[in-house]
Formats: C-alpha cells, sequence, structure tokens
C-alpha cells in the first residue's frame, strides 16, 4: 500500500511513523486515519517490525483534526440517530462505520490492538486528535518544543479516540479531569509532571533519543513474549478481579515456556545470548480468542 | 427547597454549596446527606449553574458523622440482615433505603452523577464522611489548614461514601491503603504529595483562588459538551476495554458534532467567541441509557 | 504444618514470614509456593495474627524461579493442550492445577484473599517471582540495597503471579509497561520514584522500621473492619461503576456497626482506648458471598 499522508520507514527492526502532511502542520484526516488502522495492523503481523515510533514531519506532532475539510471533520451523516444498539451490534456496517464511528478511535483502537511496543516522539503541537492518539501508544516522549492540549470541550465537542480509557489509566482521574475540563494547551514540563509524558528532551535530540529508547525495548526479546506482556499489562488491569489475570498468565506461561521460554532459560544458565525463533505473527489459538472474549 | 444544613448560593453559574453546622463543625447528618442529595440533583439539571463549589462555613470542612445524635450515626435497624441480595433488589425499598444504605455513598452516588464540574474547598478539618464526600468531587484544593482522615478504622467501622472506588482511582493503591488501615490525620501537604489534593492554598485566599479555578473549567465552553466529558472520563475508563469507550466516544461526538460543536468549529474558524446554545438539562436519549446500563 | 522454605515467626500479633533458603538467594520453588499458600490462608484465620511481613533470609529477598531445577521452572506437562475453557471450568483439576497453573500466581491469590494488611520488606535482588510476588502486598519497603526485576522478557516467558493485575494499579501504565518491556533490574530509589516502592530505608534498619510500620497499621484496630477496608479497596475500585462499592459499603458498614463500630464509637465518645472484640476469622455471611462472586 502507498501511504500519502503517513511515512512508513522501517530500519532493523525499528518502524518510524511519520505523520506526514507539514504544511498543515499533520492535521488530520479520514484518509490518515485509514492509512495508520492499516499501518498499525501490518506493523502487527509483519515479523520485520519489532517496535514503532511514531513522530510528526516539519514543527508540529499532529495540530487535530483538519477542520478546513468538512468532510473529514466528524464524517458523519446527519439524516442518522444513531443509537446504543448500533454500536453494539452495527459497529461494521458500512453506514455506523462511515457515517457514525469516531474516525480517532478506530485509529487508538488498532494501536491498541498491536503486537509490537509503540512509543510516540512528540516533536511539536499535539492538540486534540493529536494528543488523544498518542494515549494508546505506551509511551510518551516529548521534545521541550511541544505543547499539547485536550481542545475538544472549546470547541463544543468530547474528548474521543477512546481518550476517557486511556487517559485517567495513565494520569489519575484528577489530573485528566482538569486537561479536558480546560482544555488548555500545556508545555512538555508540566505534561512530565503529571505523568503523561515519561521524559522531555531537547528538540534536536528527541528523534535520537526515542530511537534509542525504542530499541531498548526489544532487544534480544521474544517477540511473542513482548506481544503478550503488552496485551497482558492493558486488558487484565481491567478486569475486576486478579484471577482472570491468573488465567491468562498460566496460558500465556505455559505457551511461551514450551516456545521461547526454553531457549531463554538455557541460554540464561549457559550465560549466552538468547536465540528465539517466536515470531509475533504465530500466536497461539488461545490469543485471539481472549482478545476477541475482552473486548466483547 | 429551603436547606436547613447547607447553603445554596448561585452567583453568575458559580453554585456555592456550603456545609452550614458551623458550631458543630459541619458534622454530617442524615438531614444534611438528603439535602445535599437535593441539591446536586438540582445542580445537576438546573441550566444556571455551571460549576458547583463545595466548602464549609467557619474553621471546619466537615468533621465528619455527627456521634452525639445516636440516630444520624448509621442510620440502621438493627432487626434487620440484610444480604447481597437485598443490595441488588431492594435499594430503594424504604427498609433499604432508610434502615441500611450507607447515607454518606447516596451523596456520592449524587456527586457522581451530577452533569457539572465539582471542586471541594476544603478549608480545615474533613474526617471520615467530611474526607471521603470529596473524592466523588473532581477536584480537591485546600488550605494549608486543612486536615483530612479516614478515620474509620479507629471506630471499629469501614471506609464508606464509595470511598473505596474512588480512593485507589486518584491516589493508587499504595497510598490509599496506608491512609486507610492507619485512620492518620494528615495535612494538606502530605494529601498534595499522596495526589489527592490538586494545590494548597494560604487559608484566607482558598475560597478566592477556588472560584477563578471553578470558573476557569466552564467559562466559555458548551454545558452539554462538558457533561458528557464529565460522566465519560469517570465511566469509560472503567471499563474493561477501550472499545465501550469507543461506542460512547462516537455518539456523544455525533450528538455534540450536530448540536453546540457545529458553532465550536465555526466560531474557532472564524477567530471569535462561541456561543453554545446547548443545555445540559436536556441530554440526549442514549446519555440516561448509557448511565443506567452502566450502573445497573 | 513444618515449613521447609520459609520461616513462620509470630509475636504479639506480628507474623513474619522469611523465604529461606538463603544459600539460593531464596530462589523460588514449587515447594515454597505450596508453603507460602498455606502460610498465607493459615494466616488469613488465626486471629493470633493482626499483621504479615514478609522478608527474606540472608542477603536476597527472592532472587526469582530456582532454575536450577527444571521441575520448578514452569511445572507444566508438555503434552497438555490447555485452553481457555480450561482455565476456567477446570481451575482445581490436578492436571490443570499442577501441570499448567502459573505458581507466582497461586500465590499471590492466596495473598490478595488475606483478612491481615501485608508488608513486603525487600531487603535485596528481588527478581521475577521475587518482585512480582510483592505486588499483591499492600506495601513494599525497600532497603537501599534492594534490586528489582520484572526480567522475565530477558528469558522468552511472561510476566506472572497476576503482576498485570496489580502493577499498572500500583504505579500507572507507562511506567509499568517500561519496567516489563526492559526486564531492567532497577534499584530501590527508582522504585520509589516510580511508585512501587513506599520507602527506602538503611539496609540495618528496614526490619525494625517496617516491624515498627506494619503493627502502626493495625494497633488498636477492629480486626474485622481491617479485614472489609482491605478487600474493599482492591475489589470496589475495580469495579465498572461505585454502586456496587455502595452495595457492599451499606452491609460492612451495618455489620460493624452492630459490632466493633459499638464499642469503637462508645470508646470515641468516652474518650478511652476501644477493646475490640469482633474476629477476622468469624466474618459474616455475606463476605464470602461477596468475594466468590467477585472472582468468578
Amino acid at each position: 500500500m502507498h501511504y500519502t499522508t503517513i511515512d512508513w520507514q522501517l530500519d532493523d527492526g525499528l518502524l518510524t511513523l511519520t505523520l506526514n502532511r507539514p504544511e498543515q502542520l499533520n492535521a488530520f484526516t479520514v484518509e490518515m486515519a485509514n492509512e495508520l488502522v492499516h499501518a498499525f495492523e501490518r506493523a502487527s503481523l509483519d515479523d520485520a517490525v519489532r517496535v514503532v515510533l511514531v513522530t510528526g514531519a516539519g514543527r508540529a506532532f499532529c495540530a487535530g483534526m483538519d477542520l478546513s475539510r468538512p468532510g473529514n471533520v466528524f464524517g458523519l451523516d446527519e439524516s442518522q440517530t444513531p443509537t446504543l444498539d448500533d454500536m453494539h451490534g452495527r459497529l461494521e456496517d458500512p453506514a455506523i462505520f462511515d457515517g457514525v464511528r469516531d474516525t480517532g478511535g478506530r485509529v487508538t483502537l488498532a494501536i491498541h490492538a498491536c503486537r509490537k511496543p509503540v512509543v510516540g516522539a512528540i516533536n511539536g503541537a499535539a492538540v486534540g486528535i493529536g494528543a488523544t492518539m498518542t494515549l494508546a501508544m505506551d509511551f510518551r516522549l516529548a521534545s521541550e518544543k511541544a505543547r499539547i492540549g485536550f481542545v475538544f470541550g472549546r470547541l463544543g465537542i468530547v474528548p474521543e479516540a477512546c481518550s476517557s480509557w486511556f487517559l485517567p489509566r495513565i494520569v489519575g482521574l484528577q489530573q485528566a479531569l482538569e486537561w479536558v475540563y480546560t482544555g488548555d494547551i500545556f508545555d512538555a514540563e508540566e505534561a512530565r509532571r503529571g505523568g503523561l509524558v515519561r521524559s522531555v528532551h531537547a528538540a534536536d535530540s528527541l528523534l535520537d533519543d526515542a530511537r534509542t529508547f525504542a530499541r531498548r525495548l526489544v532487544a534480544g526479546r521474544s517477540p511473542v513474549a513482548t506481544a503478550f506482556a503488552r496485551q497482558m499489562l492493558y486488558r487484565n488491569s481491567a478486569q475486576p478481579h486478579p484471577l482472570e489475570a491468573h488465567r491468562i498468565d498460566s496460558l500465556a506461561m505455559f505457551y511461551t515456556s514450551v516456545g521461547d521460554g526454553k531457549e531463554g532459560v538455557a541460554a540464561f544458565r549457559e550465560k549466552r545470548d538468547a536465540q528465539f525463533s517466536g515470531k509475533a505473527s504465530q500466536m497461539p489459538a488461545f490469543y485471539e480468542q481472549w482478545l476477541n472474549g475482552d473486548s466483547a
């Protein structure tokens, strides 16, 4: 697939996805949403990709929805009156998919489902969907020039892209409520203090630092174990009781133990680097069954 | 309704609810519980109220349950042996409502359901229910003279008012467990360090600072978008999977986009202040359906 | 029961459980798992035990699974192909119990179910299961010599012992993901900054400090109220809506009010120390019904 709004660069396991409409400050469009969903699904299943880094071309990360194109704003069909039942039973129906579903949410759900760690390198303005899309990434590293804002309330609309699921889990309820109610634009240091951003970097070293960090997450690791760990941390922690985690832990430990775990333990005992052969594209059958049941 | 234990002051969109039994350090009674429930339900549906601020008259915020009146202590009927089934099927049955249900919890559930942001201005002692009632508020601003304590364990009773739902979400499990087990009284600075209190203020500027902060949350915002955002942050973040947030995001974005969002985007593009006409008293049909299903 | 891998020392209500294979850096074995489960179940029901402290003999807390004994590594039976259905319907079936279930998870579920507060005193290396077992404890106090690591990814296996349920609740998602992906070994100060460890202590005062802290959690408290508070904080906070907490709050307040609460309020009003007579071994009928339903 040829992308027109993003750039795909794969270098020795590290995929850099660059939001690539620099003239428009990488403003978000339906095309960009579709390309990001495609890219994350592709990255998830492509064993050459070990870790994903997302950044923006030019001086912005993503300045939000492209409001200059009415069709992009929300993609909705005003003749519809969608209901809760529609959202449970007809999510894939084209009328709902194209006319009602939040495009930002389709992107963050694709990021959430990805089998690889995802690092956001926020190089400049990250506003609206530019801010909320980073919440589904595992880490947010920011340039000292970053400016972040959950500005929806200023526009009379609501926070989207599943941000109400992610943000309180990352920064706690009190901080999440303040940023969302006020819609203020805040800087990288406030974002770090509030727990949103992992670390703040000089503008000209952000990308290098983020790539070093991203590689450190996966170097010498089993892609299968990493894919499991990512989904376990997000999903098991959202269950009402740890017993559900125990069920998944047991199966995942069983499967990795007869797989890459054998090599990992042998290498540890022999004091050598492990050579893992498992592939994230070939997860065991219960993996999909678990994830589908979990999101039903 | 004429209140006898609280004071209702509405000034240009900002409702100040003052716990008003200063001679008794605003100790909590069944009357106060009923009046607070009434006031929050009224504030929720009164479009003249944009934001709610709660504080205490005199030197205390609320010194806890009024133990001088036996009937207030727990309101229970010892001849009963309530069961889990009663609590699921008979919550509104007068025998359960008056004789078993935790009065503090009736208050925090009313705060939780409110369609307006709620700011607590903790001006002095906030102990027992005086501490736990603030947890359902979106923000806690404290005077340097504030003293806070989850003292239930010292009295042989349990933390109430849904505090076990709120506190770990605000301060994390490890801090929540320490404050609850010890029942210690701690000061505003410890509360801020632990993440309970947003900010600490000089005693004589707390109320002004809190009012300025409260107005900033709603000035120029859509009341409909704010009402949605409040419930989305609390409720979507408690779901097991972000897909549930996506369903609500999509509907809420759809409804706000054909409503206040149209004006918000137009005003943004025309570089003028938005004039929102939506009313929080008139939320779309799916809003109630969502909230009722969520709490079933 | 005579323990061979742990040491049980009960001193005036304070139970010290010491992981006791110092020559092997207290490496975890199936025997140790079974003894810990037994000890926590015993501590939970023994009214002479008010609070539990866990530490390690010698210079380590627990260096992880004992990889020198193949049978300990995962206890699995490779001829099996366990499924999600097995984990829901056959958890107690010996084939699943012994051959598939994660042994670390059996331990953390026993800690989680305990009716007494649990304090971890991390005196040295706490790696793998040595790190994850502490997550089910209410508090982690660390020696300045502690070294902690969620090293599973380095071995090609996954984080276990329900750690994916606990860790994000304690330190937030972003920090949890970093420690788990990297598998780095970090020191006590980083653990404290990240919110994992409550406090850092000089090596030679850790045990005294931890004992003083542990006693402070329960001195003069009702064992029944403490047992309720522990389960309420973990379980109510994991429910999708505070109404569920309100149901449990109401019942727990009802039962404690006609029990130890009566003495607690009387003592408070008479300005004397309370003499509680309730026993954690005799919780009301709805307690088990609640916990069983919760974990179903």
